[in-house]
């Protein structure tokens, strides 16, 4: 017989992106491990270029960025990055976004609009990528845009565990800003103590985009503390709000929690104002406290590393949330 | 010059599958045409055979099928019908399904399932649809499952003003069965003069499935007529629920409207006896009225009839909700 | 150097569908191994859910399938197992189909007509299967339906070896039902002591599906034992039409032989009656000789164990049968 | 609104590789059309090089070539001609190929064999082809190794007409040269009166390809005229020998009749000493009668004409065979 | 017959995206048409959102896009136009891109690099371009990345026309500002009256990108106008150095002449500084003269704008160029 | 749990076509294995036939063909060996194709031509081709017309270390025999001591294909030892004409180099007589010296094992060329 046989072994290389490269950190730190070093620079038209200074053949390989502003930039990255992979002989390939770019474009609105969530998870799996890990996608259903696995982590227990040894559950009533988070919101009141529910009613006007035309709170909140949640606060318009008309509805005090801390220019005024008692988010996006009244920022480092570990070692995520995943 | 020149026509045919024939009848009558007689017939061992009696080369051709029970045959049939028009050179197919199947597994659950939603446009594109046409996905998610056209349609009109022609809208509140629903509660309650909302909160037990824990009523409901909504009714209990949850809470009477209704057994049982005043639904699944207190069947044929004629025709399909789609 | 090296093993799960348990626990057996426990149950709309309750992350997996009445069902539920594997991180995925449904659409009979078995191997490649284990396709022709490998068995040795340990080889000759079949009939002939062969030459027309206008038999028949087979028996009416023309051109015992015993209603009478010695089947399909006279099932749960092994070990599979694969 | 409407119009071109050039002209002049011009030339090395002369932008474009030796070069080029037209914007690419090459390899005989039939099928999709036209394929299930349309054409009415005209159709037996073409045999046999078959049992060596250990009539062939009928006749050993078993049988009289006329060397020798009356076959590939006995060629050129013309206008290639497509 | 015939016409549709929307304005004026309207903003955090205002159903769409500075968010609201027109059911989508981004990126120069510019067409046709349109190529082999029709126009013509008419063609020689242009600087010798040629031969640093170790001139320069040419000039550092080497030289006048005028930071001041006579190129990216010296823009609108009506008419592109295409 | 785990293991399989079979010996030979056995024969009328000895499930191969005439043939050969492998389960294919056929076909030169490298690329993947290697590609971007890893090799090191060991340096003037390859030149003037460059400027016919209108050179060969380049020589007229010049011009010794030695006739004769000093070249096709004044032929064997080797053990090909890769 001819075949010539050998051991096999396989490794595991970890990539990061520029977006948000202390996440990068983080995670490798977590794991022991460290970056692989990467060449990584615009061009002066702002074409970039990437190249890896290692071998990367056969290696089973995972590529962190963070779609952080410029938010296009940052996807065109990782495609490269990805691209530069796959040729260079890799053995599987998985995307990890934290935070999954154009999530709240996963249908159309209205006629003759984009599905730009499933055009990013085709862009992926064009440029090459086998997987993709995420952080609360928007909507579970993005996790059907990829024909291939997708590890959808929570970032829910890092969140609710926080809250739970700081606050009292008792009096509590957790509360989704809009119609479309109350089933959220349903997952979160049977983690916190099977706590009671609200959300706010919100008109928005079909012919003007974000244009609120009246708003009430359904659900009882009077004399209660409030956990107010999204999985993204962007400007922070529609949560301030929801904080003003769950004050007028007579709730006591308001927390706010959110996995990922977008916070677009005037969100920081906006909720250094609105009267929330604290703001609590990870950093699936790049972070700083500086500026802020109340902002608690929690890592996604050590739960990205262990779905990694878990990957690379064909171990189950689902473990990671006990049922929950 | 060697081309040859001649001028150029395009033609539409029309085909059902055998699980609703008088839907397909019934578009057909819309639009002023007739079926393209097709021989289907199940081999002894269940395989489905088909055959089309007509040339369908270089037509454009619309598939309708309706996944009743048994529903997997019926996926399998139009399938195959698409199957026949590909290799029959059908210029372009596309594949109707009034209800879509499946998609209420549009994502994972927990770990190690099937995202059987996405499957199933997978499976109508290897076929050789082109485009697919439905009505009301259980989430609008789905369209961004097809790597193409789909036209997604509305019943929410047709339902919303049969009620506005029968019932008063004073002292409505419009109510969601579970948390998921909310969303798409809010936008009935704009169509019907800015009504209240309410929605049913449930514990589900994530071991054991579908069995709740608890219901209370989120809103205020005491002393006003409720429209109970839902996409789907399948066996009607968490329907015949929500009616009872909604008289104990002091709901007056209580109108329960669907776009598709499933209604496996024991649901007219559980729907005649739960209190309901009327049970509103569409044909998108064959229905009959026998046995039933009080179930009326609005008819989905013209709607879909003004589909197919817009999207021959290359017609704004957008129109046909004035603003809503 | 930043990768991180490990040793790399592999490991092979086994699944089955419900459509016939006792298959699938027979190869397990066979095997050493167990079954991966799968919860699988319908809807209350027929719709299919499926979940494994262990990791099949990286694992080597295999999808057994009967597909018996209702078929279209256990093909569905085929597909959405592949799903489900292919979305929880199956490193490899292997259908096996003992019995390939859609076999005889092999081709179009006339215009207009789908090509149903190309549907089926496209259909379990779009889920996520990699590769194809059947037994005894209709036509060979059929394993290039697939773009991957196929591992295509052959139940002849089986039925062969039976044959040879029971009955005289003397004055035997083997016959094909139809003229399709003599190729195969070739085959078992050279088997079983360079045989003289004979078919039965029908004229079906080609207006109404199935009716045969005329039978005579080609070759020579009258004093001898005839050894009669197929690739599959479903309703019985061409075989036991067969053995009656035997009979009439002076035949002496009939054995019947086909690996795949589909006996839709109403076979099973027509084989007791028809004079037939022996009908010998396998287990490819589901069977009971309950009501039958002399109906004797051998299993081909060893030869797929074999295969199995065989696949995952990396060896070779042709040398199962011995320079006939 | 921004639309610009003008009206459409279709226009055909018709292209023909360098490999049987008469065939091209043929079937141009049964359209009264001409070819388009076409640089085709070979650099020194062996590639070939494509220019069309004229612009082949929105053209519906059929490609005809003829698979005669050297055979890999003329599919090598009908490939690239595909190719030129796909980015010359051709709106449509139809290859015709009279005699399909690799047919005999459409399965696997043993293992670790290609199956190339299917290949070929999948290189014409590559690059370019959207649908396929052949004549008499070796096996009716290559239709299906193409994910599209096939119009697969028929030489048999052309052959038996002829035969009808010439031959008295009493006291004829169809005679089928082996075990594998019985059912072809019997399809003709019902065109000609309902003739008798007969088919030469033949064993060939597994071991040592080709071997054939001996030789039986099956069937009533003495004092008979007979059709002696093949798809194809190669080096025309097998034909040869079977006129040699007839007539060792007592046949009277016997024509071979066969669609593709390959004729490798020593054919025309075996076949002019064979002993049959006359041999009839097709211009698929490239014939000469020169040398030739009683070689009778029988043009395929109006048929594919007819077959181009109805894909063109979109109408039913089946009724050029009345039923029998 | 159950067909419904009608007759068939054919609508044209253009679109700009916003990175250079003078030069979509141009183009539509250029034919004589109007853009469509299109919703086209940025999200807070820099998504991008897409909406057309008219129905694009069944029309021949063409997006032009200029992919300037921050090209990466550009590439991408083309790519959600093209998924927004695909999803919309646009019958055939055309991007165009004057300035083809990452093209410099055309190969791998060293290991484990990307090949972007085989990305970016992949991407484009993974959103739904059915056809690229762009101007000078880095590379010609640009257009095989794209697994369809590539209309490739040159600028060539424009320059060279404008260069005929102001400069005498006596004493001219046509200059590469590096080895790798020599080519394309013979096709214009050609056009500009079969000039003699010469070349910068620089030796780049493999470790250190763009480290230029040396410059020579190859072939005569001394008292002679030069015209220097490029497909883009970026920072204008090579372009500058060979006027410089030039001078050195002994040339006369130095003409620079490029298509892609990208003058990314601080080519202005080096283009002004380094003594050319004059700078000419094309408005492919948005161009102003302000604060230059000596900067001639011409327009490519024109070019564009035959080319759509040729790709929208089915004529030759071919003949823009006379038989230089 | 259910899965069963064994150690992993890996094996590699080289496998050579009949075009150059002493290449694959060599290769083999390098690497100190044997190739597996084949079977590879021509049927009368030129289809290949292939069958592999022993069973390649799981194996990591290798398939080595030189594409020599009957280039077309081979290729098909190449082909059809990578789908058996398809077929009988290989882990990973790598198609080996040290001199790429149809290289120079690699862009459109007019309007209405083939790509038909990006053809054969595309051709590889259809059948099953995971990687590609190959040697001095005529274009670098021939790379990535293939959507996987392409592994690049260079003759070049193996050249000018022949060069550097015979012929003194001092002197020396690397010459481009066109425009096309002053960039490869500038690699070989670096390589060879930073010595000048030269090339020759021809004006092609764009009407008459290959007529070269004039020649002359650019840069100083006067009194000078020239290395003359290519990366393939075909005829021979380009380079024997550029010989001719170069001595014209005053050159001394003329050297010619280059990688694919493909000789099509009349190129030995030409080379004999153009009065060059020795040409270089390698085996990448078949080579003999017999008839030839003073060709040289370096073996392509060793640096083939070492990239297979690289390949198969996931070490880094780049460092293969120190940095040049």
């Amino acid at each position: 017989m001819t075949a010539h046989w050998t051991e096999s072994h396989k490794n595991m290389m970890l990539f990061s992106g520029r977006a948000h490269p202390e996440l990068g950190a983080a995670v490798a730190s977590e794991l022991g491990y460290e970056l692989t070093p990467t060449t990584a620079q615009d061009f002066a038209n702002g074409e970039i270029f990437i190249r890896f200074e290692e071998s990367v053949r056969g290696a089973d390989c995972f590529v962190i960025q963070s779609h952080t502003q410029p938010l296009n930039k940052w996807l065109m990255e990782q495609l490269i990055m990805i691209d530069a992979l796959k040729r260079g002989s890799a053995k599987r390939i998985t995307a990890i976004l934290p935070f999954y770019p154009y999530a709240r474009q996963d249908k159309k609105h209205r006629g003759r609009e984009p599905i730009s969530a499933r055009l990013v998870a085709d862009l992926l799996a064009t440029a090459g990528a086998d997987r993709i890990v995420s952080v609360d996608l928007h909507t579970d259903q993005i996790q059907g845009f990829f024909d291939g696995p997708v590890d959808h982590m929570h970032a829910m227990p890092i969140l609710t565990d926080y809250i739970k040894n700081k606050y009292s559950l008792n009096n509590l009533v957790v509360v989704s800003p809009d119609a479309g988070r109350v089933k959220v919101a349903e997952k979160w009141a049977n983690t916190l103590g099977d706590a009671p529910l609200a959300f706010v009613h919100k008109t928005r006007s079909t012919e003007v985009a974000n244009e609120v035309v009246s708003n009430r709170v359904v659900g009882e909140v009077e004399g209660r503390n409030c956990i107010l949640l999204d999985d993204m606060i962007d400007t922070g318009g529609t949560i301030a709000g929801a904080v003003r008309v769950l004050k007028e509805a007579g709730a006591k005090d308001v927390v706010i929690a959110c996995t990922h801390g977008v916070f677009s220019d005037p969100a920081r005024q906006r909720l250094n104002d609105c009267g929330a008692e604290e703001i609590i988010t990870t950093d699936t996006l790049p972070q700083s406290t500086e500026g802020w009244k109340n902002l608690t920022v929690l890592s996604i480092a050590p739960l990205l590393a262990k779905t990694i570990s878990e990957i690379f070692e064909n171990g189950s995520v689902t473990t990671l949330f006990e049922g929950q995943a």
